[in-house]
């Protein structure tokens, strides 16, 4: 047998201890883990260190290189985060529909988890506990496969989670497959995992779209495509304009490199003319090169000689920029040819989309319009969130319109099945 | 642009237009499909019995020429089922969730549709009509390819479908493309479709497991996979036993071609003596052939020169008979080695198993035990079903554990959303 074929089946043995697992054992041991990593902090900045030395020798990308590196805050906040997770309520054996259907059965639909998990990431390497500990909450096993940059990182935290599954007895109650970080694993034990859909239920890979394409490629087992956000913020002729500026700015620049940063601002034509050459000013301002249809161009070209303002190309539309540069365009108002909703249709990602606007059929219009996971009305795209929106936390946001479309809490990690109950009833 | 692409896009286009179409000209267009269908059933039966021809002359065999024939009665029971999702409630927009998170915003989940949805099946034409009436009342488009050998039925109802589009205006409306028949196509053109992520949300396979094998390995867009069901039946020792005994024999004989049907009961050690010769003997005169272990059939064995007993092999279990076949076996409990939910987790197929028992702690034990999308207590595994289960009508039963698991009905056709509501807020 394949290493990872082992240790896929070591994890789906730990998974069916798991599903049962009282969710006072579950929330002790997390809270255990934060202790132990506030604990061990030094351990895991070492090792991370030793990766942040090999990434720059190789050469790794600055934003890249941003991603991989922990600080003591870092860590302190991954602790908090972990916590956190404990204090969430336990979704399994949540009873999300109960009644009694004609035949006299009762039906209930009771949440109970997914399995075993197969996390695919890059980067970043708080992902490994971070994912460890939904995983566990809601009662599923895991198994991590890294970044090969961020190795000794992912290797120290990974530890870690299973001291504390040895500490808490857990492990030797057949949870030691509860998490198994898989690296170092070769390219084609990667794809020979994403074979074996009799093992492993779910597969989440995170990073960039690249990595996202190859996985879904070659799995043979459900997978959550967390593809780009290319977000919009559409200022309808009914907003505020004011309050939208602020709006469209920080949505562009409180955290540039995010998903749910806006990439684009549709404009009514009707409030171009005012409005336009205040937002673009507003950007410039702000440090954010804008690429601007024709129209919008003529409307804010003063002859000052700023670089940072340029007409923009088809390709600068429907573009993760991931960083401080957005695209402007004049539309047509809501719905129709050159809309705002036909611009979405044509560039958007499903990803996020916000409206600003005061007239409610503009809104009603616009949110049954766009298909988006994430419909923001007088709002920024920065709030599709797993916390923002509520959820506690989230394991990835899914661009794809099956099993959860937006942030995946804790809830989207379980899945609702039939419990039946009838006095010996015959059919 | 192949021609599969063709349809995918068309499909696409009436899909955005069927997201917002109101409830009531949804209801309407279902409503006289029915009656048309009614109204024309001659044609329906005459394309049919073409199929028949030349499905009995290649020599289809017994049971699939079975599910390809209709009959008046099977049209008016396809009319009927087309009235009652016209009555069901429209699931898109249904909000599951609204509240009002710490930062102000108003947060809401709102069901919107998949989109487009690939349905692929066999034999059975009145998938054709049944699909279509659940995808469009769900706001879906539906791309339906059906069994080469239903081809004039599937046509012959498809064609009904068109022209309940174009009668009521909404073919005009950009929801021409909201039913298509694709067949004939040939194979490579299915595998084609089956790449078109940027077009289709789902597929459905529905059919023999060959067929779902063959498109969950192709597929590159999200597929829900109804894989066999091979049910079983658990008796406890504190079940009423000789209520059990028909459960069980129904369970096995009302319906055995259907994948909710059991194929397998186990007995508890404890009533072996006293239940396992009743069972065997109740499913003999039901005229049901049993495949027992060595201890059953030292326990039922007389020498009447019953041919329709025999030892079962390790074959027999986890084996779907689909037919009047069913494997006994004597298990030691609840859980454990050699325990009902042991035998569950080897040979079971996450379709459904029932508990017969009067132990609280058995019945608890067994439903967190086994994992299935349907677990039945004191109750046959035949009520695993979309109409019996009170979800009005099903799709399909999905075996895996992503978006749906168990039957899937018009909620499952949809997906939560989020819609956010603020103040010009800004993060």
């Amino acid at each position: 047998m394949s290493g990872v074929r082992a240790a896929a089946e070591r994890a789906r043995a730990a998974s069916r201890a798991l599903q049962s697992l009282p969710t006072a054992r579950k929330d002790a041991l997390l809270r255990d883990l934060a202790g132990l990593l506030r604990a061990r902090s030094a351990e895991v900045l070492r090792a991370n260190a030793l990766d942040v030395e090999a990434a720059t020798a190789a050469g790794l990308a600055p934003a890249k290189l941003r991603r991989l590196t922990l600080d003591g805050r870092g860590i302190e906040q991954l602790a908090a985060g972990i916590e956190q997770v404990a204090m969430l309520p336990d979704p399994v054996g949540r009873v999300t529909d109960d009644r009694q259907v004609a035949s006299g059965l009762r039906v209930r639909r009771v949440r109970i988890p997914l399995g075993v998990i197969a996390m695919i990431y890059e980067s970043r390497p708080g992902v490994t506990l971070d994912a460890f500990a939904l995983c566990f909450k809601s009662g599923n096993a895991v198994l991590l496969k890294g970044g090969r940059e961020a190795q000794q990182s992912n290797a120290a935290m990974a530890s870690l989670a299973r001291e504390a599954l040895e500490r808490s007895g857990l492990a030797g109650e057949g949870l030691a497959g509860a998490m198994t970080d898989l690296t170092p694993i070769s390219r084609e034990e990667v794809w020979e995992m994403l074979t074996l859909s009799d093992l492993i239920d779910l597969v989440i890979p995170r990073g960039g779209e690249e990595l996202i394409r190859a996985v879904v490629e070659r799995s043979r087992i459900p997978t959550i495509q967390h593809f780009k956000g290319v977000c919009h913020v559409y200022v309808h002729e009914s907003a505020d304009l004011d309050r939208a500026i602020k709006v469209c700015v920080t949505a562009k620049t409180s955290a540039p490199a995010t998903c749910n940063a806006a990439e684009c601002v549709l404009v009514d034509r009707a409030i171009a003319a005012k409005f336009v050459p205040r937002l673009i000013a507003a950007m410039r301002r702000a440090g954010v090169e804008v690429r601007a249809d024709a129209e919008s161009m003529r409307l804010a070209w003063s002859d000052d000689g700023d670089l940072g303002l340029r007409l923009a190309e088809e390709g600068d539309y429907g573009h993760e920029f991931l960083d401080t540069v957005v695209a402007v365009r004049i539309v047509e108002g809501v719905t129709g040819p050159g809309s705002a909703v036909e611009h979405v249709a044509r560039y958007g990602s499903n990803h996020t989309e916000a409206i600003l606007a005061h007239d409610p059929a503009a809104i009603r219009a616009f949110v049954e319009g766009v298909p988006s996971s994430c419909v923001a009305v007088n709002a920024s795209t920065r709030f599709n969130d797993g916390f923002q929106l509520g959820l506690g936390a989230e394991i990835g946001i899914s661009t794809s319109r099956l099993h959860a479309y937006g942030p995946m809490g804790l809830e989207e990690l379980t899945i609702g099945r039939f419990v039946v109950e009838g006095d010996y009833h015959t059919r």
